[in-house]
């Protein structure tokens, strides 16, 4: 299923056309887009999707999507989670994942502006696959890890990097939790959509640009690998986010560096979920 | 007032007794003790705490107390955050301040266990006050930061510091939202309450033995300042935390170093607001 928040709804697209999730299911489920994100709404949400005929329903306006989790109970992001661009910059791969935090403000849809605050001159894009439970989750195994997960979609990690290495104790938590610091969608793709969830082209454009390519295969730490280790000591709830990491080519490692200005348009695209594109403004 | 969540409840205490505030709105407030971080329905709350007879309710029992705000949408902490002890530690005192996350899952009451995990050894405490938002607040003066808060409860922000220094990325989040590391209450209590809520007496004991003594008059960044630095890019939300730091005496900083065991009680009282006592367990 791809599974939207359309003008604030719950949505499933069909062929084309928004099925509204409570007209279609005469009011037993409800129009909140966090009810996505539930697995336990899954099995409802796909007799919806099996019976919807496109036909009846308007067809789709992509710049009318929200962000398909608007409210997560909790998000987290991981550093140097990619192969290539850890080796590249000389260092040694991690052999446990470094996490921060991304909190619910940081969230907006697909296709709004990331806001990058006056005076703020060193604002970075990262292109990320993002992870979405879709159960409460507790010491997951990698077998069962893909289980608790409601789908994938995409995002961005936006990063003030003059705030995220701020001496002397650099914490990464508050640079890259701005109001609008993280776009996700288009859609929340559940994993039976997807050839292999764990080998996803994944490319991001800042104004037309291609500043980042890679494939989620080249991940250090794969998603059941971030399952296992983040649920050791920490309960999940369906709606929580993990954004994945990013490769190389972020905009503080280029040679001249490129930052994020007005103007800018980044583009996110994952195979098999789609692109987003937000428009960068400065205020 | 003194709210509290009793018995999963949204509750004021009243002259030593419960008052349930669903029962005595006859239901035009919910039982939800999210309720209670929403400065919209503190004039409601008020009228009730005002027209209730003690002697209509049952007498308060402390240990069925749970955290006053079970499910916050977002959290932070403060690191080095009390002069004394940045200055005894040979530090310089920060110019802004640094802050990591705490998820709504380390969220847990004044009398519930801490749990210590199986081969964690580095598990510290620290006793802090904790500001509770209640209205949308975004861009705040330090001349209105207050009005933004529902009130001011008492927290441990307890650690895990074999985790918080892992390097090369010493990133505290994770460290600090392990399940259970996050008690709060016994109260969220509002500031009309306190004679100075910019000057609270704070203690924390672990097995009876004061590890931590302050006031939080010794602040680096007090309050209002926390407030508006936060504010700034970031929009909170009615229940959002903020763990505002801890003074020196922690149990990294002992010789010899003292961390938490099962069979620990961890008490944090802090004055106007009350005492938490917390098990510790290893499990």
């Amino acid at each position: 299923m791809r599974l939207a928040n359309y003008q604030g709804r719950a949505s499933i697209v069909v062929d084309g056309c928004v099925v509204d999730v409570e007209r279609a299911s005469g009011g037993r489920l409800t129009s909140d887009p966090m009810l996505l994100s539930d697995l336990d709404n899954h099995d409802a949400l796909r007799a919806i999707a099996s019976t919807a005929k496109a036909a009846d329903w308007p067809g789709l306006v992509e710049a009318r999507l929200g962000a398909p989790v608007p409210r997560p109970p909790k998000g987290f992001g991981v550093a140097l989670n990619y192969k290539q661009h850890a080796l590249e910059s000389g260092r040694e791969l991690p052999t446990e994942p470094h996490l921060f935090g991304k909190m619910e403000n940081c969230v907006c849809g697909p296709f709004d502006e990331i806001i990058v605050p006056a005076g703020r001159t060193e604002v970075d894009y990262e292109a990320e696959l993002v992870i979405v439970f879709g159960r409460v989750c507790k010491e997951a195994t990698r077998k069962n890890a893909w289980s608790f997960l409601a789908g994938v979609t995409a995002g961005q990690d936006v990063s003030d990097r003059g705030e995220q290495f701020r001496l002397p104790v650099k914490q990464f938590t508050i640079a890259k939790t701005y109001d609008t610091f993280g776009p996700i969608g288009p859609y929340l793709v559940t994993t039976d959509e997807l050839a292999n969830p764990d080998a996803l082209e994944l490319e991001g454009r800042l104004s037309g640009e291609v500043m980042q390519h890679s494939n989620t295969s080249d991940l250090i730490f794969d998603v059941p690998a971030l399952v296992v280790w983040l649920s050791r000591y920490i309960t999940f709830q369906p709606g929580d986010l993990v954004w994945t990491g990013t490769p190389g080519g972020v905009g503080e490692a280029r040679n001249p560096q490129r930052f994020l200005h007005g103007g800018d348009v980044l583009e996110t695209e994952i195979e098999g979920i789609g692109t987003m594109r937000n428009p960068v403004v400065e205020r």
